[in-house]
């Protein structure tokens, strides 16, 4: 005989689709399943879908014994309160009391939080953050989220606000991100704003530029990071140059993280975290002039376990952790 | 037959003088001295200085029973292992056990910190932050020093450098602080930031700065943050508009620690917080503009209640707080 093995459900929620899955307690994903999810359809359309996800989890696998369910959804919302307030991929959901609908018509208790922190403690439970106290989690992709946890729990602040690190400020008179505020890190260093800076660049590359637009199928437009980064492993100066300017500008802004909470370590994931480690090196050297913390160099920056994929994982974390995130 | 009033020793070490003195559990100060400091001397005169001042303390009051000693000294430094690392204001001491020092020539058990966490730790117990879980404290002077107070305890992340808010970079092709960093806050708010800036517009403003050269006694490299803030009072249009700027910029720098921490409360101390107490309101109406979070509108912007005279509870506080700061 051997014991059970311990699975908790995690459902993600995300502006086209929800994803959720079983996860063990070493952080493997044991099953999953996704539904598609009409973001801009009704409050009650978006709920449904999260309640079929959880209802195809439990049809495949009516061996486990489910008590709760942990959610993550795209911010801003109280985790307190276990309402979504208003974000901009998941309109249909405005303060909406989502930890008291799922308890509604699937029967467990739910745990909310937002993904990137989520994320940033499956880091912390399963992945490179392990046993380190005081960690620093960035989620580089579309946009940069963070998460912030001490001792093992998810620090939210006030109103469950706290770690929306990527909209820091390190330029004030920068360009103006879709947040609203100029020059945080999101509108200089995300996937997006490193094919807008090729996009920029490309215009008085000239020749210089080739390889790049060769890569982009010959339309400056079809950039992304992903094209900057293969055209850099191909050797390509010019997107040497432009990955270069983008660590700098992270090492800027980790900068400001570490002289405001000295953390122990620090955590990329996301889809351009891979991406980014090639830049680790460049960001340690660079880091000295940007943190007045004399021991910043010493404070591992690490690739996240879950790059692209900590959806499931990060949310069935918050059911691992009692008190992980605030339960209603 | 009254029971004794529990007094606490506060040792403040500043660049030219040590300040000492007993503090009551209401965060009174109820005697109080100070000795000359020679921090350009030996590492064993400054000691000696440190020494001197505990005596005074114990000669002026031995009815009080000491066990312990509360000590704040610029940064940075490491509280856990007690060490001053190498402050500029405090060249004496580099790498120097303080903390073993002051045990073995006085023996009390000495608790270590540097002075604006110390100050936002005294805010806490007896001052504008009481009762708040999430504190983020601020004393803006000569620099800008920052403390973060968690459920009642000095946040000091993996080495002690946490809460250096005073130079985190909101404009990173600004200006260059001494810290070496571009843009920080310190180099872009502080007292002599307020005063460099009205040095500047002055070249400019011709007959408009008459009213502010007047009060600097007609001589521009005599402006100071108070000069600008007479000036102000009085209604001058250019002082005015210098203030504004400033409290423009402090408003990004906390839209940044507001997304960080979302804190609970904001508390100003310093020399400069008066004058700052002013632009409050200004600061609340552009907050929304540098800070996603929805409520950050709600959260107090408070004037301390140790203005510049913090030092001495600041140092004391940490023997009221047991584990308040990290003991040896």
């Amino acid at each position: 005989m051997f014991a059970a093995e311990i699975l908790h459900l995690g459902v993600d929620v995300g502006g086209t689709k929800v994803a959720a899955g079983l996860v063990n307690s070493s952080g493997e994903i044991v099953f999953r399943t996704r539904v598609p999810m009409n973001a801009r359809g009704t409050a009650s359309q978006g709920l449904a879908a999260v309640q079929l996800a959880i209802d195809q989890v439990r049809a495949a696998r009516p061996d486990v014994t489910l008590d709760r369910v942990g959610i993550t959804s795209p911010g801003p919302l109280d985790p307190d309160a276990g309402i979504v307030l208003n974000p901009p991929n998941v309109p249909c959901w405005s303060n909406y009391p989502l930890v008291r609908e799922v308890q509604r018509v699937c029967g467990l208790r739910v745990v909310l939080d937002n993904d990137a922190n989520a994320a940033g403690l499956a880091e912390f439970l399963w992945g490179a953050a392990r046993g380190y106290r005081y960690v620093f989690y960035a989620t580089l992709g579309t946009g940069i989220g963070t998460g912030i946890i001490l001792d093992g729990h998810v620090f939210h602040g006030r109103t469950g606000a706290a770690a929306e690190g990527g909209h820091m400020t390190i330029d004030y008179r920068g360009p103006r991100c879709g947040c609203g505020k100029h020059g945080c890190i999101e509108v200089l260093a995300s996937g997006p704003a490193i094919a807008k800076r090729a996009r920029d660049k490309l215009v008085e590359a000239g020749a210089r530029g080739a390889r790049l637009l060769t890569l982009a199928g010959g339309a400056a437009e079809n950039l992304t990071a992903e094209i900057v980064g293969a055209s850099w492993r191909e050797g390509d100066a010019l997107a040497g140059g432009i990955l270069g300017e983008t660590w700098d500008l992270l090492a800027i802004w980790l900068g400001n993280v570490i002289d405001l909470l000295d953390p122990d370590v620090i955590v990329f994931g996301g889809g351009v975290a891979e991406l980014a480690s090639h830049g680790f090196d460049r960001i340690r050297a660079t880091l000295p002039r940007w943190a007045i913390n004399p021991r910043c160099g010493e404070i591992p920056l690490l690739l996240a376990r879950y790059g692209a994929d900590a959806g499931i994982p990060g949310a069935a974390a918050l059911c691992f952790v009692p008190g992980a995130s605030r339960e209603p």
